[in-house]
Order: structure tokens, then sequence, then C-alpha cells
């Protein structure tokens, strides 16, 4: 009888692993589907590629939600396993969980309604008024909660979108830590405001060919050890970053505007040094993966802002971008110049100081609306009210307001706070880093990123998915999830240019 | 009871149509994996890239060989079905009977022996020594022959293999079309040789930058119909097609020689145009494809040869060249330097009359390795007396030799002839465009394509996969595949150049 057990013990095993390994290898097939149509389909291949993700999304379904798959872990319940095994077992039934008990049939609407709601979106912005999307919006935010029901009924239909993303974080840890940020800030932000350094204009303007942009960010990536032989670079309007494997990751770089273009390589080529270094003992189950959202953008925001837009690497490499640079008469005045703060009323352009504001106006609105107590008909007002309130901006139009970004017509509700949570997470972790590594600012000043990056992956990227991203920034640094952290950076980094 | 079968009937069909666009989907992404392998992929991708296609290969033998699909099958087959649904039935019954009998075991075990004997193979290129690819280039051509008696035990087992390339065609017939067109052909380099013109030399030298090479076959695309709506074009040393769907479709050109590059992108516009014209109301089934490789291979050809390397094109279209172009006096003379006639031992820089000299000579081999006649030690010297007979040429070394091309090393035994089958199916095809248009000519002369692409799609292209490439080439011209033709269109062409 033991015996018996035993070996069924083993092939529940077996399977799982089977299992794991392709769910594991359809979900890099769509991560290639994507970065493909962000580079290269024409534009005449969306009604195939909505197929092919279709019938992939489909097929990682009957691969998770099946009876054998359900014997097997019940199986592996009742026994005992490795460390390793249990870590992969928890994780399986969550990822399980997910997707159990929402049926096929509200996947298939809730697709098909993104589809409509996106390209209703797109309409809206074109013509400059949101009350167009309104209909297809509301819609989204009724589904939305509703599949928030299938998730987890218990839980407060937002908390159990957001835990999509960040998986162990709740609304109520996140609107206490958000309050704070935004108090804070508000302060920073007044003090910088009234600085004589304020009222200076920056006259710099960096011009530089594709080519040269180019060759200046793969010089870069060399420096973090990123070669072409695992990361290819490749060109899209918006960057981003599809992995398909540990030893294939695409990122991209828009190769417009070049300081732009150099930062957000920076900030991709963050997400690919983690993706190159995830447990290797770990291929192909869900543990192969970054913590959450917010932490992957954290490891991303440490080379993008704490190494990339730090004092200590400009003093340096300023003289590569000097002789495409006017307007400035040395790296001072270039690093003051890239760290300029002002309010905006677009996100996406906007400083270390204010962004943290932009996203927390998004997640108190999409808070309210999951939750139920804002209507849909109401958010573009509270958006316009929330922006003059943090930022002293009234939008001009609904463009420059809440149709700016498109994550809420697709209905990615629980998305937006881990964008505040990177930059809370590489504060924190960056600062373990400098205590942690001495020479760590001289190293940056060098561009040798090796102790940095041995560091990472000791500390985060070997971990993986084994745990949440809070418990191992804990780990790491001694703290949960610390926005305090975030603040000195901030004070002292801009104090002193603003003084 | 009437009722109740023809429920079962509508949903046995029903279901045909659900696998049908299942399998073309997967297909189709098995397209863009193979199109991301060439352009974009990262070398250390070959990892994960091979296990993609291992899990999606898997996927498409489950949705093929089960039993409700063959329940399916048996229903449809003993009812009254219209005229689509047989003939999509029909293909979907060979689409089946072609992998139902071949073991899984078998699968795996081949597609591991592929990568090791290509490896091999490269190796065996790069030391210069055939002799380092025997040992698994023999394992393979037995490999090929049990692969074989799988397909269909009956038939030789070449003609097996080539069904799978060119279905219908079987080495009897194209032994004794191979054996008159080599004939000819061989009459007519020697008259070729014989000429004056074939001892004067060409000086000419065409120079562009990638960006012109871009700019010029873009401005021919357009010519043919062909807008970056639907069509990407990528680049990769060897130019190839994808075809992940009707209206997303990936070519590449080198963007090297120029002449090359341009030539090449002819070709693999010519595989586009057919792909953007399949019958529209077959659309994901398996009839949504070109009927064979040969005929793909011939669609391409007259887009490169029979238009593409004609008088009446270069006329006129010589103007966008002449600036880049050294060495030549006219027009004329640029016409007679790329369709210079000269035995050279390799295959993909042969001209249009010695091209299928070479291709033969493999015919001749392959077929002989698969039916065990050549045993694999003796191909080496095969193929360089064989080289030595057809083309007056004794290659210097292996990799002038059989190394050349690595179409062997992976098995792809019935490949080759379909190459010389496009030739024989181009000319054909041409030559009734010419009778049924009478303003052909000039129409190519003013690059205006219009007429033939309406022609082409009539009668060729939006037949897709409904009967085999000799039916449809029959129904198009009147005749079966006819050597004859494709001579006569040499003759004329080439003993005006060499007179």
């Amino acid at each position: 009888m033991i015996r018996a057990a035993a070996i069924r013990m083993e092939d529940a095993l077996k399977y799982l692993y089977k299992v794991q390994k392709e769910v594991y290898l359809l979900q890099s097939i769509e991560g290639l589907l994507e970065w493909d149509e962000g580079t290269n389909m024409p534009k005449a291949g969306y009604g195939s590629r909505s197929e092919h993700q279709r019938i992939i999304q489909g097929l990682i379904q009957e691969k998770l939600v099946n009876r054998k798959l359900e014997a097997a872990i019940s199986a592996l319940k009742s026994g005992k396993l490795s460390k390793r095994d249990s870590i992969v077992l928890e994780a399986v039934e969550k990822q399980v969980r997910r997707i159990k008990y929402i049926p096929v049939s509200f996947v298939r609407q809730l697709s098909k309604r993104q589809v409509i709601a996106k390209s209703a979106w797109k309409e809206a912005y074109k013509k400059n008024d949101f009350s167009i999307a309104l209909p297809d919006f509301s819609r989204m935010v009724e589904l939305k909660r509703q599949q928030a029901g299938y998730f987890s009924p218990e839980s407060m239909p937002y908390d159990s979108l957001l835990n999509e993303y960040e998986e162990g974080m709740n609304s109520e840890r996140l609107s206490g830590m958000f309050r704070q940020l935004k108090e804070e800030l508000s302060v920073l932000l007044g003090e910088i405001r009234k600085s004589q350094a304020y009222s200076k204009e920056s006259r710099m303007d960096v011009k530089m060919s594709r080519k040269e942009q180019k060759a200046i960010i793969i010089d870069f990536l060399r420096r973090m050890g990123i070669s072409s032989e695992k990361v290819k670079l490749g060109a899209s309007s918006h960057p981003f970053t599809s992995v398909i494997s540990g030893s294939d990751i695409r990122i991209t770089a828009s190769f417009k505007e070049p300081l732009e273009s150099f930062f957000s390589a920076l900030h991709e080529a963050g997400h690919a040094l983690y993706a190159m270094n995830l447990p290797q003992n770990y291929n192909y189950t869900v543990i192969y993966n970054a913590a959450s959202y917010g932490l992957d953008e954290g490891m991303a925001l440490i080379w993008e802002n704490m190494i990339g837009r730090s004092k200590e690497f400009w003093k340096s490499y300023y003289i590569a971008f000097r002789k495409n640079t006017k307007g400035v008469q040395n790296w001072k005045e270039f690093y003051e110049s890239i760290n300029r703060v002002r309010s905006s009323p677009v996100r996406i352009s906007a400083d270390e100081v204010t962004y943290c504001l932009h996203v927390i106006l998004r997640f108190e609105l999409e808070r309210d609306l999951v939750n139920g107590t804002l209507k849909p008909a109401h958010v573009r007002d509270a958006w316009n009210q929330k922006m003059g309130e943090y930022l002293g901006i009234i939008p001009k139009n609904d463009r420059e307001g809440l149709l700016q970004d498109d994550h809420w017509a697709s209905g990615e509700f629980g998305y937006f706070p881990t964008y505040a949570l990177g930059m809370v997470y590489s504060a924190q972790v960056f600062r373990k880093i400098a205590e942690d590594i001495p020479s760590a600012g001289e190293d940056i000043s060098a561009q040798e990123f090796s102790k940095v990056i041995e560091w990472l992956t000791a500390k985060i990227y070997s971990k993986g998915n084994s745990g949440t991203a809070e418990s191992i920034v804990r780990s790491a640094t001694g703290l949960p999830a610390n926005p305090n952290i975030f603040i000195e950076y901030l004070r002292k980094k801009y104090l002193e240019i603003y003084r």
C-alpha cells in the first residue's frame, strides 16, 4: 500500500511539472505574439492575431483546468514534498484557482468587450471626448466587478483585481502608503516650487540620429552584461519588454527623442536583466517569473532612475552625450536638466517627484469605480478635480485628461498602483545596495555594474516568483514596503538641485 | 431517426471545421515562430524555440488524431455533403492519414535526430569534409525510409516522401520528365557555349546602399499590389516567406548584393501574392494553402524569372537601376548580363538554363538513397561524377559539392524536385497568360500587372489546395505538367542572347 501511494505521488509530481512546462511554453509563445504585434506585425494582421491569442489562452485554460491535474494536486497535497516541490505546488494551486471559477462564456464575453471598449476609447481619444467611450467603459467596469467576484467573492472587488498584479497587496495598505506619499510629495513639490532654481528654464537640446541612439543604447546594454546573444533590441513607438525565455528576451526603444529613448531602454533593460537571472532550477514553472508587476517595475526603475538619473552616473557618462547636446555648459547642468521637476498633465512625461501623484490619482479613482462608490459617468469630473488638487493643473481637455492612458479601456484595474509600488521598491532596494556595497557610487561612476548585478541576482532576481514581492523585498532589505525611503531619496536628491 | 442522423451530421461538420480552424491557427503560429527565428530571435533562443515547436506540433497532432475527429469523419463520409464540404473532408482525411500511423515515439526520435544531423552537417561544412556528416546522415536516410513506410507502405519509399511536398506526383513521372529536361538542357547548354557571345565577360557592377535596395524593392512590391498593410519586409541572410494568414505575410531580403536582393524579393513577393489571394471561403481550412511546394515555387518564379528577368520588363525598368550600375552601356547589356549563362558548382547562384540540372542531380541521388539503391557512403562520389556529366564541373571540395545545401541534413528528401517542377509550371502558366492577355508584354513594360494578377488569381491562387498542383495547372493551361514549354521558353530567350 505504501509503495503504491509513493508511485502515485511520483506520477502526480511528474504530471504537475509536465503541465507547468506546457503552460510556461504557451505563455512564452503568447509573449512572442505580443512582441511581434508591437514590432513587426502588419496592420491587417490584427484579425488573425486575436485568433492566435484566443487559441493559446484556451489551451492554457485546458491545461490548467481539468480533472487529471486536480487529482494530481490533491494527491500531492496529502503527501510529503520537498521544499521546491511545495513552492511549485502552492503556486500552481493559485494559478489554477485564478481561472477555475471563471466560466468560459465569461472569458469570451470579456475578451470581446475588451476589443470593443478599446476601439471606443481610441475613437474617444481621436475626437477628444470621453463621453464617446463612456457607455462601453461603464460596461467594462461592470464586467470587471463580476470577474472580481469569480476571483474571490469574499474580498472587496478591487482587492481581488489588484491581486492579479500584486499578490498579497490590498487596497487598505495601499491607501495608507499612498496617503502618506501624497502628503510628503505635496510638501516636497511646494518646497521645490519656491526655490530659485525652479524659475530657471532649461534650454538643453539633444540631437542624435537613430543610428547614434542605437549605438549608445547597445553600449550601455553591454555594460549591464546584456548581449545580443540573449536580448534583441527592436523598435516600437511605446517601449516594452517581452520575455520569451531566460535566454530570449525582447526589448524595444522608440528611437525618437534621444534622452527618452535612452532612459526607456535602461528601463526595459532592467526588466531584461531580471528575466535573465531568474532561478534556473525552477525553469519551466510558474516560479520562473518576476514576483509581481510592482517588483518588476522596481527592478526596471533601479536602472532607469536610481542609476540612470543619478549624479554619480552622469558625472562620467555625460561625455557620451556631450557632442550631441546643446544649451548646457557641463555635466552638472545636463544632470539638472534631465531631473527637471514640472507639473504636467501627462503621466508618461512626469518626473520622479510628480510621477506618483499621477499614479495615486488613478488608483483612487479605479478603486472607487470597481468598489462601486464612484459612477463611471462621474470619473471625468473626479479626474480633473484631483489633478487640480494634487498637481495644480486642470487638464485642457479629455485627451490631456483621463483619455491619455488606455489601461482602463481594457479593464486593467489594479495595474496602475504597481507603478508607484515600483518607485517605492526601487528606492528601498537601492538604499540597501548602497549600504551593502560601499563602492557602489564609484562603481556607477565607472559604469562598472557587476557587484550591483550580483547583489540584485542574489537578493531579488534569483528568488523568482517564490514569494510575494513584499516578502522578497523584506528579506533583501530587512523592511516591508516603506515609502519613507523613497521620500528621503527624493528630498536629498531634489532639494540639492532645487536649493 | 432521419432527423437524429441529420443533427449528428451537422455536429460532425461543425466539429470538423472547428478542428480545421484550430489546426490552421497552430500552423500559423508555427509560421510566425519560423519567421521570428530567421529574422529576430537572439542566438541563445534556440533552446526555447525548439520547445515551442515541439509543443505546437504536439498540439496539432492531438487535434488531428483522436477518436472524436475520427467519429466525425466517418459520420460525414456516410452522409451527403456539399461540394465545399466534401473537398474539405477529403483534404482533412489526407491530413490525418499523414500523421496517424506515425508513432509518437518515432516523431520524437526523428526530430531529435534532425537536430543532431543538422549540427553534424554544419560541422562537416565548416571542416569541408562530408565524412564528418556521414554517420548521422546515414541514420537520417534510414529514419526517412522508416517514415516513408508509415506514410504509405505500399508505394516506393521515395514516392511516399515526395508526396509530402508534391501530392499526386511520383518518381516514375518525374524521372521521365527530368530525363527529357536533362537532355534538352544539355543540348541548349552546348549551343550556348559554342556561341560567340558566350566568350564575352561581363563587367557589370551594381552598387546600392541598403536603403536604396529597400526603396526599390518596396516600389516594386507596390506595383504588384503588395502594401505594408498586409506584408512585412524583413531582413535575413537567406530570403524566405512565412504566411501567418491571408492578411499577414512576412517576406525577407538579404540586402547584400543588390541584384540578388531584388530578384529574391520578387520571388518571395510571388509567394506572398499567392497567399494573399487564396480562396477566402475556405479560410481556416487546409484548402486555404498553396496547392503544393512545386506550384508555390512556380508562382514565385513567374515574378522572379518570367517577368523579373524578361526583356519587356528591363526595357523600361532599367532606369531604376541605371545610376547605380557600371560596366554596361544600356538596358540591353544590363538584360544580357543578368541572364548570363555559366556552369557553376553552386545551385543557388545558377542561371535559368543550368538550374534544373542541379536539381535533377539531387533528385536522382536522393531517390536512389531513399529507395536503397545508393549507399550514403557513395553519395559524394556519385555527386561529383554527375556534376561532371551534367555541368562539366568537378567540385573542388565538399563545400562546393554536396555540403552546399542542407536539405538532406534534416531529411528533406522529396523537396528538391519541386524546384524544377516550379520552373516547368512557371513557364507553362506564363505562356498561357501571354496567350490570354494580348497586352501582357506591353503591360510588363509599363509595370502594370493588374491583368496578370487577375488572371493568376482566377486560375491559380483562388483554387487554393482544392486539388493537386497538376490538376490546377491542367485546368488553367489545358495541359498536364509539360517540360517542353519550359524548354521552348529557354531556347527562344537564350538563343537570342547567345547567337
